[in-house]
């Protein structure tokens, strides 16, 4: 039983907080007042040190585990790590997601109600950087009068909120954890996300973000930047035992897509789905969608895309984390081809020159970028321990 | 002097071949009759055996070489490969390329008018395959009384119809240069194409298909597909050497697009175009839906996809060439992730256990799948090479 206590943290309801002043953006532009919605699992002790900030990814939001109703069959988005026992124990740690300030899951964001002319936001909404999320992260921090998080933790996107944490909060966090990600987007990476965008804004729906005010939404766009996606988040190895199993005894064979539209050999000889990846492809798109705001997908991108710590520290990234006194841990996936082991080994050995204590696992997995939302069990094992640490140092500093 | 008769083929004139007979499809769909649009470099000699026919990829057409006119200023694109002295050398080969079935470069295809209602047959144009592509080039062949190629080559696509020459008819070629390809797609390829035909086919100016009888183009949805396909045709590597020098002095450091709506940072903080590689993105689709025909390009991507030799001969590719009598040169590109190393090196294994004389040669190149383009000179001196002793072999049967 999947809401069962003993496996899930079972029902939860999201909480909204307002935040009333003012928030000064990078971009110069302000945000007058704004929402943040959380999730939270586990309890907060007394001391108010053991609580752990989960930072999410390009499509992800505070929804990170659990139900939110009794007939709900799909769990929060990182269900298989965080809950009692998990990998983020949720019987030792306060566990905590925030949807990010521009998101579409209950934060202020585009699709918010601008209160100066009472529509949308869309793309009026200004661009946010990870610094900016990071800020708004951080009063959240303070409402909740939490000193130190004994971790912020995040893959992908979500690395980066943990880095810039590292960087610009060094007394703040006591561990930082970063999944999957890199300090700086690779140009493969920019080229991948500005295509994405490209399709979304060259929607005919688009109306130039407008789209709601025109009772309308660019989804054919929005389909295909997460086609886009979804390739690059897979592995090709990935794809190749998803849907088909390639010279397998000395035989070249791609699952063909039986049932549709078949000619001669299985193939419709006409521009139809032919192949089980191609219907795979559609759907996904189709179903984010529906459920997906376009603007958030494109500020999200460009949060990606802007990420760049070394900027404000001279270009050098070593001088980005000299003040960086929390353990870091970083994990990456052998076939992850977006944001590959390469680029998290760099940020290893930058973090060495800067004298950080770091822990590095790279982890042989099929799954490609998306490795890091599974249940992968040595990767969820080196999470258990590295927090079971700092669990440790927390009762000991208690005592 | 780039048309200068000592390194170039010079000028160079297309010339048209008519086929009356009806071409009997893969689909089962018949062509009635067709042009071939070809070009030429080199003489035929007297015993008509030094021909090499040179065979297209996706984007490409029959010109491979040489100059259009003295003010032309771009060669065709295989001009560093085909020429006097070159590594398929004029002075000693006459060196054929077509525009293969389907095309938009002057062989009939979607853009040229059905004569059975006087308009452009759009998608009325049947699917073709690489086997249909391979019968109409031996027709061609039989026009030209050739009994025998010297050589079939091509890269990509180009490398399918070569395999398919070596499957199909065994005596009519004496050698087979396979680049840069592949016995069959994988999954990830098939899902970029799928992507890229998506986005075609779902640009409001397609009109199914049908945007030319409505004096309109699938611009925007044609340059996001090849986008897509120039991200991919590129490898990270290269693209970190042409956009941003990256942890270069121990620094991250992308090269950033100065000069346009730039804010703090240098950054827009819009969504504009910030960095070099949008920029070359956008001017590299933009270019090419200006000059290519979209119905072409579904024709070329399912070509790709359907390739798969191995369905005539139950699934075991090693039976399609158990009747394969030709030589090969199998080369590779170390950054090619489209058509990786591993794709070669599986087929020059089913090679050798047909029994066949294989040679193959993976090339260290930054250039990812584009590399086949390129001048490399390892990679034109194994070219070179394999086809002098094919030459002296020509010349030894004569003697």
């Amino acid at each position: 039983m999947a809401h069962s206590p003993a496996t899930s943290v079972g029902i939860v309801t999201p909480q909204v907080f307002h935040f009333k002043d003012p928030l000064i953006l990078r971009s110069g532009k302000v945000i007058p007042n704004y929402d943040l919605i959380t999730e939270s699992y586990g309890e907060l002790n007394k001391k108010r040190d053991n609580a752990i900030l989960v930072c999410h990814a390009l499509s992800g939001d505070h929804h990170a585990a659990g139900f939110h109703s009794e007939t709900d069959r799909k769990p929060g988005w990182w269900d298989s790590a965080i809950g009692p026992g998990k990998a983020i124990d949720t019987n030792l740690f306060y566990v905590i997601a925030v949807n990010n300030l521009g998101g579409c899951g209950g934060s202020t964001g585009p699709t918010s109600i601008n209160p100066i002319n009472g529509k949308p936001f869309g793309p009026d909404f200004p661009v946010i950087t990870v610094a900016d999320w990071v800020e708004s992260q951080k009063r959240l921090m303070g409402i909740l009068s939490i000193k130190q998080w004994a971790a912020v933790i995040g893959g992908s996107l979500g690395g980066m909120q943990v880095q810039h944490w590292a960087i610009e909060h060094p007394k703040k966090l006591k561990a930082a954890i970063c999944i999957a990600s890199a300090a700086k987007l690779s140009a493969q990476n920019i080229a991948f996300n500005e295509v994405a965008r490209h399709s979304i804004t060259k929607d005919p729906n688009f109306y130039e973000g407008r789209y709601l005010e025109h009772d309308s939404r660019p989804k054919q766009g929005l389909m295909l930047a997460r086609m886009i996606g979804h390739i690059t988040y897979l592995s090709d190895s990935a794809m190749r035992l998803k849907f088909g199993n390639e010279f397998a005894d000395d035989q070249l064979k791609l699952e063909k897509n039986v049932g549709r539209n078949l000619k001669s050999g299985g193939l419709s000889y006409g521009l139809d789905v032919d192949f089980e990846v191609e219907s795979y492809l559609h759907y996904q798109g189709e179903r984010f969608s529906n459920n997906f705001d376009a603007n958030t997908y494109l500020l999200m991108t460009k949060a990606l895309d802007y990420f760049d710590p070394s900027t404000d520290f001279d270009n050098d990234l070593s001088k980005a984390f000299a003040n960086a006194s929390c353990k870091f841990l970083l994990i990456s996936f052998s076939t992850d081809w977006r944001f590959p082991p390469e680029r998290s080994r760099e940020l290893v050995e930058i973090l060495l020159s800067a004298s950080c204590n770091v822990s590095y696992l790279e982890i042989e997995a099929d799954e490609g970028h998306d490795a890091f939302l599974m249940p992968i069990p040595k990767y969820m094992e080196a999470l258990r321990a590295f927090l079971s640490n700092i669990f440790v140092e927390l009762k000991t500093n208690a005592s």
